[in-house]
């Protein structure tokens, strides 16, 4: 199986909706996705982006099964800690289901990794949801630590309504 | 005991760069504290910030027992979802051990929400440390969701060899 893994342009954020929908739909929550093909090409590819992206595309006339030629995905932005500086989170890790096996999804999160070396980051960041152990498994064989287990470390997010009274200070 | 919150400037790097010590070493973390105040300049106050911060400014001549005037600072940053877009992410609120139960963490975490509200972000996420007792009490009673006992959401990391193996495909 031939193909390359390179920086995503504008023109693939229809293939990159497809398959952040595909990922909902892997992760039982499709009705969560919200944002749309447009939101993604403003999002990314303004004067200041909110991620970059790296692609999986295949070489040689190959398609996927419905016809599509970029197969795979990693969306990455850059966050920072008070204690290291700049580091990079990996939000999303994806490769459509007829290709997984291949070595795509280690090549992609091998790329993002590489931009970390580049620049100097200190740290790969992401999260796992626990139930999903191929994916648990794939990071911790790699070498990554889990913050949750080892520290004790929890997400906290204020949504909705709790995030409108925060703002109004009257919590 | 008056105060103002406001935007943090570059000259307040001295004081933020103090408390990011006082906070690491609160945490008993205080070694791995590895930035510097020229660091945290250069990476908030350039072309491409990678934070932005919010400050708690004693007013009216008061200062700390120490004779600081600067007591506490929100720091925090864009980050993305590819469900929902742009949202913000806290990554250190800390008010002074003398002046804790004045309201001041309240209104800078209040301030921050504002920040998501205004710009039509729908999230505003953090991360806390389960024996920290005191901030998790403090986030829930505000409304916040621990997306990591509801969800089972854990954080992981590469760093170190594992980083530069995974940017070597070697893994």
């Amino acid at each position: 199986m031939e193909y390359t893994v390179r920086l995503a342009v504008k023109e693939d954020c229809r293939d990159i909706m497809r398959m952040i929908r595909e990922l909902a739909e892997y992760n039982k929550q499709a009705n969560k996705v919200q944002i749309t093909e447009e939101v993604l090409k403003k999002d990314g590819f303004g004067d200041n982006p909110f991620y970059k992206c790296f692609v999986v595309e295949l070489c040689s006339g190959q398609k996927s099964k419905e016809g599509f030629t970029v197969v795979g995905y990693a969306l990455y932005f850059i966050v920072y800690s008070t204690w290291e500086g700049p580091f990079l989170h990996l939000e999303d890790l994806y490769v459509m289901q007829e290709f997984r096996g291949t070595g795509m999804g280690k090549k992609l999160i091998s790329k993002v990794a590489e931009v970390c070396v580049e620049r100097n980051f200190s740290r790969l960041q992401l999260v796992a949801l626990d139930w999903n152990q191929m994916a648990m498994d794939f990071y911790m064989k790699k070498g990554a630590v889990d913050l949750t287990t080892s520290e004790s470390w929890h997400m906290m997010r204020f949504q909705g309504e709790a995030l409108k009274d925060l703002a109004l200070n009257e919590t």
